[in-house]
């Protein structure tokens, strides 16, 4: 009997079956330097443990999406090793710190199946939940792939779609205990905007850009533990080029918003994430936002934006009226757009 | 007088000599991190300091390739600056798991000089010894290589080849204090397969692949304050190539093989290893894995595996039976074979 | 209004003004780990707690070059985001050790303006402070750059040009506390030769090169937390290169300098600095030095040495006389020449 695990294939998922992921993780400062050597980040909450402290936390928490990833890639061997296209995440909620010493399992709940009419793949609908050492869930969030058949001929599966939710509603997200802006250093955090300053609608150029490469993003990927193969062999894929994490570019994009949203220091939640187009080495990737949403937190001085960031690639042919557009007339996204990031931070008000 | 050390040449060693290495080391957390984003390591043990404990551990100490090319670092400026080639490993055995916070240090006692028949090199043995700050051997192991002459007409040492073993006997690893796998977690850790499980002569293909990048090879490289000029200087070598270090390939291998052997938790010997071919940018890596040998260890759940794992670069031709073979019917080994290493791995019986 | 800080412009300045630079920055053992990635650095007092202990100090602190990038990068943002050129530094002093742990933070104080004849831009200089967690200042220094002008028609402000002082007396060198050489391990630091085994005016080859990759600038530079667009961003400049942090050259050349200057264990000052020529991805980079002065320091054991090294780039044509020149018959560098770097180094003496 083969000793490699192949992965699962669609027909290897039950809807409600619990898929406990191998290999924990204990995270450390040294995986904290990483992030800041492979992503521009510069929010005063994770860079500085006085800051931290300063605004009610113990010191500088693992950055919350460095734990996102972590969690994720526990995910990979067993959700999307085979998977096709990942095609979207909702409901993810940051529901406690991660601290360095801490050490991450990720369990995943299978919430839904459809399979495609071509017969040859089916989606697979997954909740994950990461937990640290004490069993406390930390982050949970669901997501679907498209999922080859081992079997063109299996039986489809009964189709169940999760309802999920279009948003996460801002009463659901959850404050770290402690968290208190209402002493918030705006010099030191390098902005002077707080919640109210951003009017719903506004977009943001972020301006600074970011010219990829290979080691980076395998550098990155492998520290998340991530092994699907597309993301380091260049035998993987027919077009020779290694695709890179999704992920990778989520934390581009939000590292890139600092400018213009230097006070968003927390992620709360992921609303929707779509990787629109591939990205590779190579690619210069700038970033935008706009405000969808503002709104109090029952949390002193603590306000939350809902925001979407989009990651682009540089030197792709745009409308003339140019900036910040998402999409063409026609709907559809417009050329050289990677990402399309909605999600719920947190900062001062 | 010239200050910069131009390494020593081949008569300039004496059998029976002890050198003492220069530039202890501290390892750290920050090691740690950085190994896991050079190499697609995945194995529990060292992932996460609560599956260490359950194992008996006081924590996840640092991975022990990484504390050999710590050791194997502080030897080169000594030993290989001036080698032509690297020619093999014996006895190799890990002697005490290394902490973060340990300091590092290695002598090399010299054990065996050949001169070549050409009169322009010789063959150098040594058995160098790793230790902590307490003076206790963290490890040990023999290494050759062959080192030119600084002038030619220089007489011949009488020769001394020493007596090493073929392999490390079963009975002289050592397990490190505490280790326990009676209670080992399989689905943690990844694969269900005990020793028990795995055939003498069972060969595994691992399936991952890695495609190396310069920056990546020379991080590490670094990292072990390895100072070899070839592994960083484009002008060093004729074919303006860099040569990667042998032990980034060792390390890729046995990360490579976690799929199929996730539970072959920690090395406990080397008993021989070749880098049969130049490795460089580029290149995309497999590995496959041979059983040589199995055992059982005297440590609560305990056994022993001897694996020999091959390092192989992808796109190169093979014979038509194809999967998982050494050698051609010359007994040379096959194009593309980069790395032949045979070591002992502990895991649960 | 925009969010985006555009960075400020030459009319920005004023004489006297103090800036306080934001994001503060806690460095850690990660930091330490990914600098020894990053640089081929192996000065002992760095790479060991224990060796540190044993000259005195409670462990081994963060490099103090890495230190300086740190409190470097935090004054990117407002002093040379749109500078042109980077012109010079003075007056380089490190006052206190930063420990793993430490949170650093800049100021600078305006000590000097001057509008250059086009009317285009000025000459800003700045002394710059980072200071602990505590508010102690653990190093000041000062810089002068070349920054555009927002609006051309903008009056010139009063010309103050700082009266800064060619070179750092070696009385106002700053010891770290405790630093004692008199028991220092030559062997464990790799050569033997004190501070009097050095002749004013000897010039030493450090031999070894390295061949630059884009992912290490930009991990390094990120690191940093430094900003400029033209380290990370192929658009940014009309070549369509990306320019390297010149402190990763300074980074580079001092750590090159460890073959030859081993014992050069601590920098204390830098007297002044060039970045003779912009620096490239691929480019291979030696380092010689010449001792400029040496002189013995109120401490136990310890001299100072005041050197310069120069960093090279490999494959530049050279004068016939070749070996470790600096200047052509014309007065200006020759070609290759990237660093020119004056400091003083703590040595057992």
């Amino acid at each position: 009997m083969s000793k490699t695990r192949p992965g699962r294939f669609f027909e290897d998922y039950r809807v409600g079956e619990v898929i406990a992921h191998s290999v924990p993780r204990t995270v450390t400062d040294g995986d904290r330097a990483l992030y800041r050597a492979l992503y521009p980040t510069r929010f005063a909450l994770w860079s500085s443990d006085e800051f931290a402290r300063a605004c009610g936390l113990a010191r500088s928490p693992l950055e919350d999406l460095a734990a996102f990833h972590v969690v994720f890639g526990k995910t990979v061997p067993d959700i999307s090793l085979n998977a096709v296209a990942n095609l979207g995440y909702a409901e993810a909620r940051f529901l406690l710190p991660v601290w360095p010493g801490d050490t991450l399992t990720t369990t995943s709940e299978v919430i839904g199946l459809k399979e495609n009419s071509s017969g040859k793949t089916g989606v697979v609908w997954v909740r994950s939940t990461g937990r640290n050492q004490d069993g406390e869930a930390v982050m949970s969030f669901c997501r679907w792939v498209m999922v080859r058949k081992r079997d063109v001929g299996a039986p489809a599966p009964e189709t169940v779609v999760p309802d999920l939710a279009a948003s996460i509603g801002a009463k659901d997200l959850v404050v770290p205990a402690g968290l208190d802006f209402t002493g918030y250093d705006f010099a030191l955090a390098g902005e002077p905007w707080r919640c109210g300053d951003y009017e719903i609608g506004e977009r943001i150029d972020h301006v600074d850009r970011v010219t990829i490469e290979e080691a980076e993003h395998m550098m990155a990927t492998r520290l998340w533990q991530n092994t699907a193969k597309v993301h380091f062999d260049v035998t993987a894929r027919e077009d020779g080029r290694r695709l890179i994490y999704g992920g990778h570019v989520i934390s581009l994009g939000r590292a890139l918003s600092f400018n213009g949203l230097a006070n968003a220091q927390i992620v709360a939640g992921i609303n929707a994430g779509s990787h629109v187009a591939p990205c590779h080495a190579g690619d210069t990737i700038s970033a935008w936002s706009e405000v969808l949403d503002r709104t109090k937190i029952d949390a002193p001085g603590v306000g939350a934006l809902r925001v979407r960031t989009v990651a682009v690639k540089a030197g792709t042919e745009k409308p003339e009226d140019g900036a910040l557009t998402l999409r063409g007339d026609d709907g559809k996204y417009l050329p050289g757009v990677l990402l399309d990031l909605d999600y719920w931070v947190l900062a001062p008000c």
